[in-house]
């Protein structure tokens, strides 16, 4: 687990999120590895007063950096650690398995030197599971409306739900089992003997699939208990992420990635 | 770049590539890693006997571990490392971006302490466009034929072509042209003053697009010159990636995730 914080963190917090505001999205595995670490951070379209200006002026520019002499971002989220760039100043970087590869390297989220490349493999397979169902409702145009796409969205989400679905947590389900056998805990974590960043993005994910097809989750939770009860319900009380959970600082879905269309649940 | 392999690697190659045999798919970011450092490897299912059957015990069971009590493995492609794991065992890793940052680390091909992070956020982000091109022919169903989907392909492929195309090529571009601010080489690598994964992770995407869509990159090279004239030229005649690519090693694209479909090019 983390370091305590030292109080100087505690007054300015070393890591700034850079993603829009409102909604849980692609920011929500950075914040939850953060809280469960206990580190501060600073959300800062959700914190600052004007603070999506600053999101959209660094990572949604057209310009040859992002901010602070870095690369360009493609899209948010982005993360900026001011003092940890080149000469001093910030360094900003993006895709969100990057983002959490470093925090994870430096809050104790990611497992020992081989662990955490088990760690890196499952928060990726994670993230491909929320790019698939974010394509059950846009699988023709990321740019158009769902309205536009509706009768294929309808195809898409069935193959999601049932072929994507059980092939994502059967993995899932038996790295949790088979986690005993390598020296972890079995049932409570993915890797090893404490909390990674591949539990909290699971269980983002998970929690998020819940929220889109209700029903078909939870017809699966028959299936796969030990994943989507018991897993699921034990990283919901971990120390900081309980807390979390409980307070505004975690927002509700609505038109992101996860989006509740009974017609595309399980009939 | 790669130290030069010992006498003992270059008869016992210490990296094992687990992968679908005849096709470039995503193993192909993982073996131009390699030929670029100059670092021996062998690709199980195209250079052993019986490989394939290797790869799909290893990477396709249904069991709570891959291989030598390491975790299961979504799909292929996977990484093996003789000696890499715990007490003397096998590692097996996951994920070709959680591959190539393993691999960029211990060949010289990640840049500086630094730069690793935004060699691997451009690696990713090439990766996204990889698959947002395999959904060009497939956006209903992975596991349904594509003449299945044909119509829905068409409008897929339209949005990738005339929306995804430009911001995506605009980020790469921008991102080579601020490289020389950056302290890096303008024009022949994207970070720093050396070939990175970066570099062959994202030529490797552009190919598999010009062999997918080539009326539809022709049109776009005069737009996008310095990326897809000079950077794609320029890397293709890294040393190393030279001989690799006039070899046999280097495999023809067929039914993976580039295809080329006429109706879903530029018409």
């Amino acid at each position: 687990m983390a370091e305590p914080s030292s109080k100087k963190q505690r007054t300015q917090p070393p890591y700034e999120l850079l993603y829009h505001p409102g909604v849980p999205g692609r920011g929500e595995p950075i914040r939850l590895l953060l809280e469960a670490a206990g580190v501060p951070y600073n959300d800062i379209a959700n914190q600052e007063k004007n603070g999506y200006d600053t999101v959209q002026k660094i990572c949604m520019n057209k310009a040859l950096e992002s901010d602070n002499g870095n690369p360009p971002v493609f899209s948010p989220p982005a993360l900026r650690v001011p003092g940890a760039g080149k000469d001093g100043k910030a360094l900003v970087i993006s895709q969100t398995p990057n983002i959490l590869s470093y925090l994870g390297d430096r809050t104790g989220m990611a497992g020992d030197e081989q662990e955490k490349y088990w760690v890196a493999q499952l928060a990726l397979t994670a993230l491909d599971l929320a790019n698939e169902v974010h394509d059950s409702h846009h699988p023709i145009a990321v740019a158009k409306y769902y309205e536009e796409q509706k009768e294929e969205s309808k195809g898409k989400s069935k193959d999601i739900r049932e072929n994507r679905f059980p092939k994502f947590f059967s993995y899932f389900q038996r790295t949790l089992q088979g986690n005993k056998e390598r020296g972890g805990v079995e049932g409570k974590y993915m890797v090893g003997k404490q909390l990674t960043y591949a539990d909290t993005t699971i269980w983002q994910v998970l929690d998020g699939c819940m929220f889109a097809f209700p029903k078909e989750m939870e017809a699966r939770k028959e299936e796969f208990p030990d994943l989507l009860q018991g897993f699921y319900e034990s990283v919901k009380s971990e120390k900081g992420l309980k807390e979390y959970l409980a307070s505004d600082r975690r927002l509700e879905y609505s038109m992101g990635i996860f989006r509740q269309y009974p017609e595309l649940d399980r009939q």
